[in-house]
C-alpha cells in the first residue's frame, strides 16, 4: 500500500492506493456512518461493507441530478445523521461525485470518505476535492471544492469492471504521463498489454502515479487558479465530445487529447512525431481517436466550458510528451482550430 | 455609513451600514454581473438596479428548495455566466440565503454580494456566511458556509417593509443585546418607540451595532465550532415553533428567547426579574411571549436541530442580560425542559 496526502486550505485528504474494502472500518472516525453506493456495487461488494445503513441510488450520468442529492439528503434525516456523522461514498467517480456533493452540503457540511471503485475514478475522479452534479446538459455545473478525509483505492474491485471501463481509466492515466511525467507514459507503451489486463503490479503502478500527480498538482493549486488547469489537458473538447454523444468520459478524452495535441502541434510546440506515438498509444488501450465529429456542434458544447472567463479561455497544450503548457487563447482562435481540424 | 470586516478562511467580506442601493455599481468588480432578487423588490426598487441581467424568484418559505437555486442556475447558464461573473443577491433573509448557495456551488463557486432590504436580513442572515435552503420541512438543512464579497445595508429600504417585518428584526437585535451587549438591551429598552416608528439613527445604531456583534463573533469561529453557537440563543426551540406554526424568524425566536431564558433561570443562571425584564421588551415590540405550544411537537421538531450531535447538543443559556453561556446538554433533559413549560 502507498498512502498519499493533499493538504489543502480545506482539509488534509489521505489517498490509499493499495488498501482493501475489507479494512476500512479502521478509517472510520465515529460509528454514526451512512453509506451511499449504487445497486452494481452494492451487489457485487455490500457483503464487504460495514454494518450501517446503506442509501443505494440508481446507475448512469441520468441520475447525476440535484434530485438525487436531495434524495440522499433526506434519506440522511431519516437516519438522523447530524453534523458529527461520517458518510461513505463506495462506487466509482459518479457515486463519489455525488455523495461528496451531498454530504458537502448537508447542514453545511458533514465529513466523508471515499471507496473508489473503477479505475477512471481511483485516478481521477476520487482525489482533489472536485465533487457536484450535471445542470441539464452541461457536465458537473453544480458542485463545491471540498477534499474527502481519506480515499481507499482497492486494486481489486477493478476486476469486475467491464473492458471499456478500463480504457476509460487508462485515457487519465495516458493524461498524467503527457502532462507531467514522460517516463510514466514510456512505461505504459512498455505495458499496455498487461495494463490491458489489468495486472496487478502494473495497474499499482500506474493508480500510484497517477494519484501521486494529481496530488502533487491539487496540493499546489487546490481551486485551479493555475497549476491544476494542467489536468485538464484534453477535457475542453474532450467534454463536448461527452455531452454530444454520451461517450464515456476517458474516451471522449482520448479524442480530446488527440484534438489537444494537434494543437500544440499547429502551435509548434510538439513534433507530428509525438502526436503520432500518442494517437498510437491511445489506439492501442482500445481508445477512440477518430475526429469524425460535427466541428459546429463541438464549438457550441465547448462555448459553455467551466474553464471560460469572458471572452478567452485558459488551453492546455504540450510542450513535449511529459510536459504541459497553459496559454490563455480566444474562443475564437479555438473554434477556427476546431473548424480547421473537425468535419 | 460604517464599514465592518470578516476576515475569514473563506475569505473576507465587507457590510456597509447606511450605504445606499444607488451606490451598488461602485462594489461591483466586473460588469460581468446577474442580480437575483424576488418580485416585491423587483417591483419597490428594480429602478435603482445597474443595468444587468436580472432573474426574479418568487415569494415565501415555500421556495426556499433545491429546485429554485436549480432555475437560478440555468438561467445562469443562460446568460453566459462563468467564472469571472458576479452575483448580487437583493433582498431578505430568503433571496440572500438562496442567491448565496446558488453562487457558491454554481462552476464549484463564483463570486458574490448583497444589498440587504429587510432588517431581519440586516441584522442576521446576510452576514456570516452561511446560506442554504430548506429540505422538505427542514429548516437550512442544505447549504455551505461562504462569504459574500460585500453585504450593502441600506436603512432606506426599510420603509416599505409591513410592521410585522419591523418586529422580526427587532427580535434578532434583542438577541444580540441579550448575548453581548447589555448597553444594547438598555438602548433598546429606552428607544423602544423609536425602534418602532424606523427612525433613522436608532435603526442605524442598532444595525450597526448587531452587525459589529456579528461580525465580530463570526470572525473568531466562522464555522460555528465554539464562540458562534452562541447566536443560537432562543433557536433551537425557536426553529421548531418557526417549522410548527410557520411563524416569520423573529417571532418564532422570540417565544425560543422566552423559553431560553425561563431554561437559564431554572439553572440558576439569571434571576426571575430578569426574565421578566426580557419578557416585556419583547411584548413592547409586538413580539409573542406566550408558550402555548404542544410540547411534543417541539420535542420532534427540535429533535431534527442542526446543533445536535448525537444524543446531546449545545444550548445557550444566558449568565446575565448581556453574556451567553454554552453547554452540552442531553437531548433528555432540553425535552424534560419543554415538557415542564409548555402545554
Amino acid at each position: 500500500m502507498k498512502t498519499f496526502h493533499v493538504d489543502g486550505q480545506l482539509g488534509r485528504s489521505s489517498i490509499h492506493v493499495g488498501e482493501s474494502i475489507n479494512n476500512l472500518e479502521k478509517y472510520l472516525p465515529t460509528d454514526q456512518v451512512v453509506i451511499v453506493t449504487d445497486e452494481n456495487i452494492n451487489r457485487h461488494y455490500g457483503k464487504a461493507f460495514p454494518d450501517v445503513p446503506v442509501i443505494t441510488i440508481g446507475l448512469g450520468e441520468k441520475i447525476k441530478t440535484l434530485s438525487t442529492v436531495e434524495s440522499i439528503q433526506r434519506k440522511l434525516i431519516h437516519y438522523s445523521c447530524d453534523r458529527s456523522g461520517f458518510i461513505v461514498g463506495i462506487g466509482g467517480g459518479l457515486v463519489c461525485d455525488i455523495t461528496g456533493f451531498a454530504a458537502s452540503t448537508f447542514l453545511r457540511g458533514v465529513d466523508f470518505g471515499f471507496v473508489s471503485t473503477s479505475l477512471l475514478s481511483q485516478v481521477d475522479a476520487s482525489v482533489g476535492g472536485k465533487n457536484g452534479v450535471n445542470l441539464d446538459a452541461y457536465k458537473n455545473m453544480v458542485g463545491v471544492f471540498n477534499q474527502p478525509d481519506f480515499v481507499i483505492c482497492d486494486i481489486d474491485l477493478l476486476k469486475t469492471l467491464p473492458d471499456a471501463e478500463i480504457s476509460n481509466g487508462l485515457a487519465e492515466i495516458v493524461k498524467h504521463g503527457l502532462i507531467k511525467d514522460a517516463a510514466m507514459f514510456d512505461f505504459i507503451e512498455s505495458n499496455k498489454e498487461k495494463a490491458l489486463k489489468l495486472d496487478y503490479h502494473t495497474i499499482f503502478r500506474l493508480v500510484a502515479d497517477s494519484v501521486k500527480i494529481k496530488s502533487q498538482v491539487v496540493q499546489q493549486d487546490e481551486k485551479e487558479a493555475g497549476e491544476r488547469r494542467k489536468l485538464n489537458f484534453g477535457h475542453t473538447i474532450g467534454h463536448a465530445i461527452e455531452k454530444i454523444e454520451q461517450a464515456g468520459h476517458g474516451r471522449a478524452v482520448s479524442v480530446g487529447m488527440v484534438a489537444a495535441a494537434l494543437f500544440s502541434e499547429e502551435k509548434g510546440f510538439i513534433s507530428h512525431d509525438e502526436v503520432l506515438r500518442i494517437k498510437g498509444l491511445l489506439t492501442d488501450l482500445n481508445l477512440p481517436v477518430s475526429l469524425d465529429y460535427n466541428s459546429a456542434a463541438i464549438i457550441k458544447a465547448a462555448g459553455k466550458d467551466k474553464k471560460k472567463t469572458g471572452t478567452d479561455l485558459f488551453y492546455v497544450f504540450l510542450e513535449e510528451i511529459g510536459r504541459a503548457r497553459v496559454e490563455k487563447i480566444s474562443m475564437k482562435e479555438m473554434n477556427e482550430f476546431i473548424l480547421s481540424i473537425f468535419k
